[in-house]
């Protein structure tokens, strides 16, 4: 998939990989395009949930239902990329025996099961780390690994909880939910933080130790930036939809097809927008004089340009923006977005497809946003199309079974 | 500020901290949470633009004015936590030297200036590594260190370009400003990944790297996690408002004095949310009698539940959703969320004060949302409350300068 002509920075670290559905799989998912070695390890009975989210890609191109047995979920395909996939029966004795094999063998443990449950599995920390005293173990739960169990994390929720959703819109809207699932992948980050943190403290001390990593946390953090409470003091409206009076004329403007974001708070700047207007002497209208005639008369302001805006078609608004030096930028599509030369180039977005079968429709997918002079990124040519596809090399070859063994465990339903 | 009683991760490393506004300072504050020790270089006329953020604190309490000398902008106190402070005029030659000597001391530098600026200011990549090899030195911008100029990176612009604000919303809705700064957080979080990686990898080969993040990148890399294209080659709508009617009933719904998110996909979870809404009956309505023809029912299904909500207060909705085992949520105000002792007991979210001067507001900001078993998280007890707060300290005990050296330079402005 990826031409890879230097080392990656984490190559050699082998992961061992518990997870699940979006949070966790976006963990690994970091680790595997930055050079760690993933094993996933689903169950044998439908393996990873995310395998059913619709649409697929396969012989067919893009469907809404699965019609064949090698049909791919978009999902798995852009979560599992440079993975290799295990199964284990977590519920039988021997899996458990095979899954402290593999921590031995390893570096970093990954999962994100409900809170508890690893350990009730006898895959917790506590039983990695008696095998493997150097294993950094990574928990990604909806509220931390030791809270008490209730309350399923889902994306939506966590927004909810967060007070991210409130923060959008306008005063007296309802709340909004943002569109990318941002509390799913915000968790993960942090994650990976958490473990390269510890494996830098694990050239310190030799040891390795649990990481406790949970989605409300985490997106909490981010909105805990803003000053919420010191606003509301200043008697600052914290709630201001699509424009930020306080910083007039800072916001969201309609044109005649569509969006323009613009930021026009200095003197310099909104004497360009006004110039891009076709209306320089707004400058000298004394509402517009000066910053603090401008926010004191913003909702004018803010009716003025979207008068003036209205009439254009986007580009329009934003070349004349640009050529006056104000900050301007169109409200795009994800699908334009993701076209951008500027991330294409650097691989912040990616292509993606069916390992087997092309496909007329453009899928892309997120890539590792980090460019590093000494090192490339990108994923290993592999993924577990099916449940379990590298039982044999894993087990075989990286754990030294016997073609015997791995033939009766597979027998016996463990793997 | 934090008490710690074990060593941080990150003990031992140490960065120079080039960095002003938000994005650069939030990685260096994650860094410095982490246990690494940051300097933070200023220009001795004024400082981070930062520190002129509205509002303020100090002996006045919260004011949007700053009226003493000594009143800190609220965004100056939360992000400088844990950094020493120097002031460096780095167009002066004498100070380009201060800097090198800094680097040859350090493990990393992080700077945000517009791309391509460090270099022409001689405190580049190039200027750092040639007298440090091992130098880890992460540069972040709106679009790439090697992005040709133009184009300011305010959070607006890039969440804009990145679709991020096309993807909330209804369809036929105007797009949404996410409230948080979320395209400002993003890219730190990935620059830290960035950074830790590289020393990972300077475990390894002995020398550093450049690490470069672009704001546009990393947002947009978030946004490519949804399957836009394979969607919209699907026939499903991506952009749905409040709800998402293709997994019904989804979404966030009105109650007497609020919101409540929740979720209820499968057979067991809609049954659950019927007997909620005391009407079991309508799990034998054939409209909503499957997940089929539930998702087909969307708007009725939606319209049948809202008419429920809105008769109950937030709290009844909740409790009568969770005692059927319905994950559901209240739509919280971010101060609400901040208080969650879920969010307060693990220092997601933390107290933050005026070094000098109690306060009745209750001003909380941004932890580390990571725990670790083997580490405490935290911040020292300092902070730049003047520009050059630090000069002696780091100057004088850290890079050896006599006190002789140090007033010249002050003298000379170039400090």
């Amino acid at each position: 998939m990826t031409e890879l002509t230097r080392d990656r920075p984490l190559e050699g670290l082998r992961v061992i990989d518990l997870t699940r559905a979006l949070a966790g799989p976006y963990a690994t998912l970091l680790l595997a395009g930055l050079g760690a070695e993933i094993i996933k390890v689903e169950d044998p009975r439908g393996g990873d949930l995310a395998r059913e989210n619709s649409p697929y890609v396969g012989r067919d191109g893009i469907t809404v239902e699965r019609k064949h047995s090698d049909d791919v979920s978009i999902s798995h395909l852009t979560r599992a990329r440079g993975k290799r996939g295990v199964s284990l029966d977590l519920k039988r004795a021997e899996a458990r025996e095979i899954f402290l094999d593999l921590v031995r063998s390893a570096d970093i443990v990954v999962e994100n099961f409900t809170a508890g449950t690893a350990d009730r599995l006898g895959v917790g920390y506590a039983a990695s780390q008696a095998v493997n005293s150097r294993i950094i173990y990574c928990s990604l739960s909806g509220f931390g690994a030791t809270a008490p169990e209730g309350g399923k994390a889902m994306d939506i929720i966590i927004q909810a909880l967060s007070g991210a959703m409130y923060a959008s819109g306008g005063p007296d809207e309802p709340p909004v939910r943002i569109g990318i699932p941002i509390a799913d992948m915000l968790a993960p980050v942090f994650s990976v933080i958490g473990i390269l943190s510890a494996l830098e403290q694990r050239h310190r001390t030799g040891t390795g130790q649990h990481i406790d990593v949970s989605m409300l946390g985490a997106l909490t953090s981010f909105v805990a930036i803003e000053n919420w409470s010191a606003m509301a003091a200043a008697g600052m409206q914290a709630r201001t939809g699509l424009t930020v009076q306080r910083l007039s004329p800072f916001g969201v403007f309609e044109c005649a097809d569509g969006y323009v974001a613009l930021v026009a708070v200095h003197e310099k700047l909104a004497e360009g927008l006004f110039r891009a207007m076709g209306n320089p002497d707004l400058a000298r209208d004394p509402r517009f004089a000066n910053r603090d005639s401008r926010v004191a008369n913003a909702v004018a302001l803010e009716a003025t340009i979207n008068a003036w805006s209205r009439r254009h078609p986007t580009a329009h608004v934003v070349a004349a923006l640009e050529a006056e030096g104000v900050p301007a930028a169109l409200v795009r599509h994800p699908e334009d977005a993701l076209r951008d030369t500027r991330v294409v180039d650097r691989r912040e977005a990616v292509p993606v497809s069916h390992p087997a079968y092309d496909s007329d429709i453009d899928l892309r997918t997120a890539g590792i946003p980090i460019v590093f002079s000494g090192a490339d990124t990108g994923f290993d040519d592999v993924m577990p199309i099916r449940v379990g596809e590298h039982n044999d090399q894993v087990l075989g070859e990286t754990l030294g079974y016997s073609a015997d063994r791995i033939a009766e465990l597979r027998a016996q339903g463990v793997i």
